[in-house]
């Protein structure tokens, strides 16, 4: 469908264009033209290399699989409505009221091959052309709403002045235009919808008009009757609240995993003490360690922070407990891989037959970005073994160009020298599952998330070897 | 009163006593002599040198100064009871059933004039000795319950070990000694008594006996109904258990605190970033920035921790995440001088007269131990500043052999240069003392802890200067 005849079908409604079809950016489209408070128009622009993405929603496919079934009634319904579209032809942006900026804006990290950062860095230019193509076909009145994850200062000193340049280069006026923040905190999986829709936001805008219209949009497609909104003073404000709040819940990971390699070396349970240190209510959101820290966010995040303030602020404190936060988890699938060879006394893992069960890095939704199960994975591959992947939400692993088994019942009739839980998939968690590895012989079994509950292990220890991970006993 | 005379006035109850009669340890022995749910006779031992704290809690005046007023309606119901003592004779220990282990265990920290930490060390001597005395004088079936922050590993590799050895040489049995471990989670300040009488604990023991044992001795004095206890599986496990939330906690300030330097570059305010973050459960414990951290416990507990992992357990992974957190805490108080030299222009603070609003390191609580006011202090006379300290709760701050104004009203009415607020006493809060202050002229006003609300600064700022530190705005 062309543009043109999709407002054309769609006439009086407000136009919101999405820029980016990501994890993000498809979602928000959905909750956009599901609002109950207002009919928009929703238009997702992508580029033209995504064409796969946009061709599946203009066709009846949604591109992200999740294990929240909000995600395909909403989107049945967006095309019940009509008044969903995707295309990558940037004319998107000139009907649009509101603009909503969901792209991807990454840092270039340099490791070596144990995961020790060495040096990192951020190229804001494929993010500074999007910004410019918004700004070279734009309103003069548009609101254009960042929602990316973006160095603080990004708004102001990125974002305002490429879109006011462009505006004058179109001889329009610079006064009208209105630039806000809101980050989001998206979580795939069951709760995707609710993580927009039914959840706090921090919001700012560039000035007060900015502000307002910003908080306008909001309430129209979030419960802030349940989740009220905070404004805060300007976009770096907002900016620095969502590197921030990322590198806190980076930091304590890796304070995780830090004791985690303690425990270990004392023989005690970390699960153990962290459960009985979460009953302090200013000690409750500690977390158990892992096989490593993934995703989009997290990995990154801290870093954005940092290069913020050599960029945009010209200061030279640097974040130290942000960025030895990042620093540390990068480390964590090396460790989980070393433990596993040490825990099983496999000096190496050559035609060893490895199953890994989850490839996603996180459980019940199929985001192969950054998974900490990549680098275990090339550990394993590195060491001669022979891996076979399964994940229920992943085919393809683009990152390795990998095909992943879906069937998790053929895999568990083969023969396998150690099957590793990488994802907490709730799949994985099925007690048939247990059932079938508990009556295979000689196998050995790696937890690294704590799927395995203590019955299971005490099952699992009769005929196999099991080594847990997640369940802090490192 | 002679041991021997207290015992005979308290026939029939089982003896407790309680090494060391400092923060803990004192309270700690209103809590048991107070106990509902079993009749003891308590004996407080302290050594020689602290004869004034065993005078005058056997005279009638409790040594410590506290707003809570639970502990003075204590300490006069033990007196009217007549079952507490203090002492320094060791032979108390004879006398015991549960002997309670409340003394220091010290970090030697070496650092340069800025509050850099170039290097540390644990002496575990004292704590030796001490325990010595125990296994010199006890029963052989007696309780020794630990409280002592200590490295993890200590029950096992240090106290057990000494008290059998001194049993032997008694020709004493060595099995029927209990040894538990069982950190305490006491805040001083207004909920000083609840903070060990209702709260949740951790318990171990060397043995499945001394965890019985323990569990029965902190059911008689702790509302286990409403905070359940949580056993855990060995002493190494709650040893870690204890200096691990404390180094999350040090950790988490230490992250507020690099980032209010950023919140500074970036003229965001922190504290608004901080409240619009908290709205997020997972994040509701994120941290404000200050004038640094002090007290016994969150300076020293993560590099107790570090110390084991060499001494006790043989690694050399160091837990970076959590000495970087004392790393960065330490350095707090003189970033926060520099801030205010900074904040208000001043090149240097010669002949300036400062008043600092409270010494110690904690709100409405005498404690000045490693106090962050202390390296404030020594800042500003280095830089030939006249510097008047306050603070209610302590007449005489031992560390730097210096009386302390009791006269909050006296002070106010002399001339000021610069004011500060460097502990969040309740009597700094009084309208009144605002109303004053905003009456003077050409003053400074520096808050490093967020005393002043929002209309105070307002109010404040017509006559006078006023920089916070601690509402984030820096």
């Amino acid at each position: 469908m062309k543009i043109k005849e999709f407002l054309n079908n769609n006439k009086n409604k407000d136009v919101v264009v999405i820029q980016g079809l990501g994890f993000v950016g498809a979602v928000m489209s959905l909750v956009v033209s599901n609002s109950s408070k207002k009919n928009y128009a929703v238009i997702g622009v992508d580029r033209k290399e995504s064409n796969e993405i946009i061709t599946n929603i203009n066709n009846g496919t949604f591109p992200i699989k999740s294990s929240d079934p909000k995600i395909e009634q909403y989107y049945q319904n967006s095309i019940k409505k009509g008044n969903l579209l995707a295309t990558y032809n940037h004319l998107a942006y000139s009907y649009a009221s509101v603009i909503i900026v969901d792209i991807n804006l990454d840092v270039q990290k340099k490791s070596d091959s144990n995961g020790n950062l060495n040096s990192f860095n951020v190229d804001l230019n494929p993010f500074k052309k999007a910004i410019k193509t918004i700004g070279q076909n734009c309103k003069e009145d548009v609101l254009i709403l960042v929602e990316t994850t973006v160095p603080p200062g990004t708004c102001l000193k990125v974002v305002k002045p490429i879109i006011e340049a462009e505006l004058l280069k179109r001889n329009l006026s610079v006064e009208k235009v209105k630039i806000g923040h809101s980050y989001e905190r998206v979580m795939p999986g069951p709760e995707y919808i609710n993580s927009i829709k039914n959840f706090y936001r921090v919001y700012s805008g560039i000035d007060e008009n900015s502000a307002v219209e910003t908080e306008l949009f909001l309430k129209t497609i979030i419960s802030t009757k349940d989740y009220p909104l905070t404004r805060l003073i300007n976009t770096n404000a907002t900016e620095m609240a969502k590197v921030l709040e990322n590198s806190y819940r980076a930091m304590n990971i890796a304070f995780a995993v830090e004791w985690s390699r303690y425990a270990e070396e004392a023989g005690v349970n970390l699960y153990e003490i962290v459960n009985a240190i979460r009953m302090r209510p200013t000690h409750s959101n500690l977390m158990y360690p892992g096989i490593g820290v993934g995703g989009y966010c997290l990995t990154k995040d801290p870093l954005l922070a940092s290069w913020a303030k050599t960029n945009h602020f010209n200061s030279d404190h640097c974040l130290e407990q942000s960025e030895k936060g990042v620093q540390i988890n990068d480390k964590m699938p090396h460790f989980a891989f070393d433990y596993m060879k040490r825990a099983f006394s496999f000096k190496t893992l050559k035609y060893k037959k490895i199953l890994l069960l989850g490839i996603s890095y996180r459980s019940d939704v199929g985001d192969t970005r950054y998974s900490p199960v990549e680098p275990f994975y090339l550990n394993c591959i590195n060491d001669k073994a022979n891996v076979v992947t399964h994940d229920p939400y992943v085919k393809y692993w683009n990152e390795l160009n990998l095909k992943v088994s879906q069937n998790l019942d053929e895999e568990l009739k083969n023969d396998w020298d150690i099957i590793v839980f990488s994802t907490a998939h709730t799949e994985y968690k099925n007690p048939k599952v247990i059932s079938i590895i508990s009556k295979m012989s000689k196998i050995c079994i790696y937890d690294t998330l704590g799927i395995l509950k203590e019955k299971d292990i005490i099952e699992l220890n009769i005929n196999n070897k099991v080594k847990v991970l997640g369940r802090g006993d490192i």
